[in-house]
């Protein structure tokens, strides 16, 4: 069998505001790239409709380009989501979305084999093969951005759990009388870390003084994390609380990671992280006040290397790997996006 | 190559307080039992004696019986610990115990392959072949007495790390400003729901309300967690709460691991857990607020089936399976306590 890793793949990125697609060849370079806006609001069958464009419109560029036919589609989605049968099983950003099929429409529309995974299974999975965490064989990655999510490499091949869901760092409890998560749970760090609960607390101090910094920088538009991280970056006491307690949180969660997982490295990235390098001198801190003694010397938090193409670089080892799993090709565990 | 699994095996159960040493027959039937305390204060070469000693009487009583030759030798230990090599890195409950070859010495006084194993994760593996969490490929557990520890089976192996020292679920972080952890680390789970924090918070209690229903009970002598959990039982309010926190604590720990691992099953052991059915019930009713909604309908929370054995039966797989991995046939990762 020819060597799976060799081979050019489709790849798609759904997220809640925009849909990418994208060729990405054997040397992991983008090519023929396409965004629409996702618009959810029009419905599940509108949104399938428009990700199965793109990404015919990106392969049929990519065609006429000269590049190399792709042997497969991998489709980065959030979760949760159930990545043998191609499902999404709830998409909390996205109104109806329960249970939806991604994996089967595109690979009806295209007549390529179609793996659906969660973002950050294909964002760990990319920093693990090609970024920050190369070379390791024990590898968490967390995203920092709207929400907090996560991917974990144990032992060399990506943590799924009994239902395709593990790895959900951000629902992971780091204070017990904390703040109301979105997801409906309690103390969980994407309640204190999040740019959702940023947000959240940016407009609760403005609230409370209402002729402050960040309500200057706001002038009357919604509040939103980039408004509280301009205001602390003001000088705005109330908002560097918010963004230090933040750090803080994210510093505790990489010590409960560290002490449970031992990975060699923990990589952050997603666009507050990127943007914050603050994040990660008190999140090694943190990590230090928190870690067990026998880890202290050899913590590595480092930030993510391939920045926001990950969920489609990430698609390359995802697509080869599934293709070339002999589970896969035997049926087990067999991604309902497989042609049979 | 016969099938490993079918041969009996020396256990060695380590602990802080007594060194218990058995033959384990292939049907988990425990034989030839032998324990002595301790005593570390008398030093490091002397505890190795000591364990070289209880193990050789077991065999030699096994023997004498008619039991089958034991192919090799689990000691159950606690961590951190190189499973590897067979050192204990560093025992916090054991004084000098810094990078102590255990495995070493005890294959040179009986001429058997010995393997280190930290002692939940010879738990883990006990519960999962054998006992509450058997027939699952994803299970983690848990155990509550002095301390808190844990193992995790992730896809059907022991969750070991970069290090060997994965599983240290008692020191996750459930609270951001908790109190400081017997290991230094701060807001960790062990640090509010161990019978030694248990007492901590009594004796605090206490002091604060010296004629109280636990002044009363302790008549005097030290508080520990049972003399809490007796002036509970009493109906003293603090006590009661010092145990609901401790409880609640615990159902914390179990969102934070479903969450992250997506386990079939979180099976929870230990001498408290074992007495105190409350906390299972506290624990299932926490879980269920702080996990994901797409986890809420299988939670699973099971108490322990092998009680205080696990420890014990728990080394017959160990022994077994490491005997029986191409990976120390091979040399790598060959734990310094096999004959070269």
């Amino acid at each position: 069998m020819e060597n799976a890793a060799d081979r050019a793949v489709l790849a798609i990125d759904f997220g809640g505001t925009q849909i990418r697609a994208a060729l990405v060849s054997p040397d992991r370079a983008v090519h023929a790239r396409r965004a629409v806006p996702t618009d959810d609001e029009e419905g599940v069958d509108a949104v399938l409709a428009r990700i199965v464009a793109v990404a015919g419109e990106s392969r049929d560029e990519a065609a006429s380009s000269g590049l190399p036919d792709p042997i497969g589609v991998s489709i980065s989605s959030p979760g949760p989501l159930d990545p043998w049968r191609g499902v999404v099983l709830m998409a909390p950003n996205l109104s109806g979305w329960r249970n939806v099929d991604v994996a089967g429409p595109v690979r009806d529309a295209l007549g390529l084999p179609a793996f659906l995974e969660r973002d950050t299974n294909v964002a760990v999975v990319g920093e693990w093969r090609y970024g920050a965490a190369r070379g390791t064989r024990n590898a968490i990655y967390i995203t920092v951005s709207t929400g907090i999510g996560g991917g974990v490499i144990v032992d060399g091949r990506p943590l799924v759990g009994a239902d395709g869901t593990a790895g959900e760092v951000g629902h992971m409890v780091v204070d017990l009388d904390g703040p109301a998560c979105g997801c409906g749970g309690i103390g969980h760090v994407e309640a204190i870390a999040s740019g959702t609960a940023m947000a959240r607390d940016g407009r609760a101090l403005m609230t409370g003084d209402p002729t402050g910094v960040l309500a200057g920088l706001a002038a009357g538009r919604d509040v939103d994390a980039e408004l509280v991280a301009r205001a602390a970056d003001a000088g705005d006491a109330g908002c560097m609380a918010i963004l230090e307690r933040a750090w803080v949180a994210i510093g505790a969660l990489c010590a409960s990671l560290l002490n449970v997982f031992d990975p060699e490295v923990i990589v952050i990235g997603g666009s507050i992280a990127e943007h914050r390098p603050r994040l990660f001198e008190v999140a090694r801190t943190e990590a230090r006040r928190r870690v067990l003694p026998v880890l202290f010397d050899r913590i590595r938090l480092e930030p993510a290397a391939l920045g926001g193409d990950v969920s489609l670089i990430g698609g390359l080892p995802i697509v080869n790997d599934r293709i070339g799993d002999p589970a896969h090709a035997a049926g087990s565990r067999q991604p309902q996006g497989a042609p049979s």
